[in-house]
């Protein structure tokens, strides 16, 4: 894990990315799953920094949607939807830090099949919705329940398995003053349903309040670029993740780190509002911490920056822009 | 005041839209202004239906910016910005019931100037925001602080006076379970900035939650379509509106009625969505109460609807759209 | 007239806005209606500034539709669609140069039932386009023929008769070396759909070369905001416009103004970068001519500006932003 | 070149995807390179399909920024810029077939430095633009000259060098009666600035006209997603490409397939826009020639479609959708 080394969270924050503790939320320690993303919520558990966290988080309709023959509108209670582990309260973080999460592994659990994917009316990206209110009708509602291992991936049908790209849907931590839906991504993170935020990189999130209020949930056995019709390989999982904080860095919004690449999130409406917030981050992290006039990162990106779009269907859409390790260099 | 005896105020409302009882919120009586729009504060008063509600508001700074000397970004503490009165409890109000609120008047408070615009930085319609993030450097920031007079209106310079149009830019109901800074305009009301809810209008606003929990503040003495540099003119003042509430009217966002129209308002981004979810929920309504054809409505609306652009710089943009009554007729 | 005395047409162009001559496009002088704005074609007609132009203009489907049993996929056949009459010389601009067109009058022709409204697949703001392409089904075609005449208006139904308010809905010069349908709204005018374009008000279009070649047609009887379904009352006119030139008066987009307002006109998408656009062209205005700072101007229309939205359909939105003349002052 | 023989080029086109002829469109052959995609400029050549084209590519400037002294705003004469190789006729080719363009090489030529990037006013994606339209400054011009090899790369500065990653980025048919600006992405093709389309990849167009009228030009030796400063390393290039004709096989937008997947091309504004384009027509895809029911492609694209932002700079931006091919099977 040589790359690990010179990340971030192994050289800036108070653990040294090093694993100190463990602690973890079953599904008996969590109790009650929440659907905001909320400093008034009591932590349900606190903990020093370096700690691993194991989560039992559930599927988004927290296991409501057992059949293929179920109806999403009458199984489903909005805004019930997308239940978070946590908030998990960091000893020492203050609004202004940072919090460094890498992701160490997920791995699928529940009986089968336990992945699901639906089609629900006024959700996904090629349909009206309460954003994009249209005159015509709706889709038919559609309910997958499909194989998921960790070992074969996916089972769409006799002819497609997809692997399974696991990663973790929303996570984030509580904004100041605010509680917001679980199924909103911003600032803090939430429901940004990036795939790059999967087992082996560090998501380092923004504190904005005293604790930070870790919370996370909603992770997904495969995702395509902008989860289209709104729902992706939905499954409940064992998720393991190391946290640590760094003090005194202070972010605006989401960043990543792994092996290849850095990179910042944006989540904004229309599109390219989050492209834009992404990209205006990148410039400023390469001219604050790698050296770069920032006129100069503005022309290098255009020649080898990165786009991956998260999600198309929340209420901001995400999109994550990257830069080469290769290329910016190490982070000072 | 004919109109209003064929208002749905005052046909369907629990007290006719009369006004059968007083109360107040003077800045004693309201103690702590909020920044949020929750339903987990408690209620700072109880009203039945037919109260006269007579509010003193703040200006959205909370009067912090008192000289042209001064600089907000040294004297505003995001996000504690536009403080609201409330929250109310509507005895009787619930999920799924609509507060139906007429707007007595408005006056101005406080001593002169009175009145307050300004620039700052990430904020606006014609500069880069947190939003539409850009490299280019803000605008210097700049305080006006204006006379303002119910008679005579905004004194702006020796040329222009504008006429006192007052409004309430900020006016909802709480979330069912989050918990919304009231710089945001939405599904339930909040920052819509939007001219038409001044004095004579009704303004009808979903209930999510049992008790309604009626919020509203920020008022100002004028405002052009858009608020274009995201500052209208603040003041403080003294607000009377007439809440009464109507049982089992379920609509999904805030509608308006006045002597003349009927208007749906819609916020979100882009732009089109805000008129979009406007003018279809103005659709639906037509068909609902109306007696029109959907389709019929549609066409029609081509021919004489009406676009009522309230802000272009809040998180979202909120849209009115409207139709005259001597067109739709008479709501059944 | 007095207004008119005092409009930049009759203060600054060639012919001080009088009429000097008269020239006209009939069915017959026409011959070929357009469907480009372009300099290659060669111009029908070449006027002096000065010139009253009367057109004899088809509606938009250039009369294919009759009946109410027709179907618009049928009858139309993309992208023959929107005549206009011209291009008419104007003898003596040049690119940098600006057009005013003061419009007259608008009187509807052609047989009855001669008014025009449909619904067709993949066109209209509340339904999926090619631009906003998604996967539900498209409204039923539905074609209505209507009664229109000047004195009483458009017959909707036994209850309904909407005014007659004419205008314009494409009107522009060539672009200086494409060719662009007449569908599509621009910098240089187009299929704007803005019923300020009116009886009465003076359009300032930019010459983008020699001869300025103007284009006109689609007249609407009657339009809401946002022509909302994407057809108007479409029908054919008799249009009589005054035709002058402004040397060396460059704007870079239409400028409208009538006996109330000056207006800026934006195209684009998304909608906030139409309105954008404008009110971006009406602080540059404001500066040039009416002798405001600009920040100070930016300031005020927060206070006073006025957004119309012409349309929410066309392959750019197109939006405009007013300041009335009580406010600005009379242009330099 | 298994997978080739299995492209839809070499199993649905006139001459198989094989090279059966040669020409070519050196500078003296061209003669005057051109800015708008239009089917009236009289062919430069005409070839039968099956033939191997090598074109002498200029840079996006036509050369006119030599220096890194030059200012782009004394330099460049808009609108001619972007100039185009063409217009190809294809013998056979009518509205409704499709081209298929194989990329053989693209080789960059011309004396050192031959790759240009620059910042100049209204353009980029980080800056206020003709279409994003706002008040603060635009960013210093600024040049830079680059020495390119397609061993090397481009040598950004002592520490950077960009790998050769050269493609086309504007390609396309002419429209069937409209002349547009080779700066403009749209169904045809045109101003793309993906990065797909690079060697080893078939792209098919879609012939609106007799003869379909190729285009192409504005190579780029390296381009980051989305083009963020609006110039990638522009360059001049011998590009080689084979074209052939498909018969019968009537697409809407821009395709392309590669050694991995299938891909289709979206231009439009908002960006979202741009992403439902390219998804509804992959969905329309996979339907109509790889056996998928349209809502089970729709749930899959879901769980493993791919977005690529190729450009977010020109009047419209433009993103592929694809599906790996290991996934959509091969196409009937």
């Amino acid at each position: 894990m040589s790359w690990f080394e010179d990340s971030i969270m192994a050289r800036k924050a108070v653990a040294k990315g090093e694993a100190r503790a463990e602690a973890s939320l079953t599904e008996a320690q969590q109790g009650k799953y929440h659907y905001v993303y909320s400093a008034a919520i009591p932590p349900v558990l606190r903990i020093d920094p370096g700690t691993v966290l194991t989560c039992e988080t559930h599927d988004a309709f927290e296991g409501a949607i057992t059949s293929e023959s179920d109806k999403p509108t009458e199984k489903l209670n909005f805004p019930f939807l997308n239940p978070q582990n946590g908030p998990v309260w960091i000893n020492g973080a203050e609004k202004g830090d940072t919090i460094a999460v890498h992701i160490d592994s997920i791995v699928p659990r529940g009986s089968q099949p336990r992945g699901t994917t639906v089609i629900m009316p006024e959700f996904g990206g090629l349909v009206p919705t309460a954003d994009t209110a249209l005159l015509t009708a709706p889709l038919p509602e559609r309910v997958r329940k499909l194989h998921v291992t960790a070992e074969e991936g996916t089972v769409w049908n006799d002819r497609i398995t997809l692997p399974y790209e696991p990663f973790i849907g929303t996570i984030g931590t509580a904004p100041q003053i605010e509680a917001i839906s679980s199924l909103v991504p911003d600032y803090y993170g939430g429901n940004m349903d990036l795939p790059d935020v999967a087992p082996g990189a560090v998501i380092y999130l923004p504190v904005q309040t005293e604790g930070g209020f870790l919370f996370l949930g909603d992770c997904h056995a495969a995702q395509g670029d902008g989860e289209l019709c709104g729902v992706a390989i939905e499954h409940p999982t064992v998720t393991t993740v190391r946290v640590d904080l760094i003090k005194g860095w202070t972010i605006k919004t989401p960043r990543l780190e792994n092996e290849r690449f850095y990179m910042t999130i944006g989540s904004s409406r229309p599109m390219e509002d989050a492209a834009r917030g992404a990209y205006r981050e990148l410039i400023r992290w390469m001219a604050a911490d790698f050296g770069f006039d920032e006129i100069d990162a503005y022309m290098l990106l255009t020649q080898c920056g990165r786009i991956r779009l998260g999600n198309m269907v929340d209420p901001k859409y995400t999109v994550g822009a990257s830069v080469l390790k290769s290329i910016a260099g190490t982070a000072r």
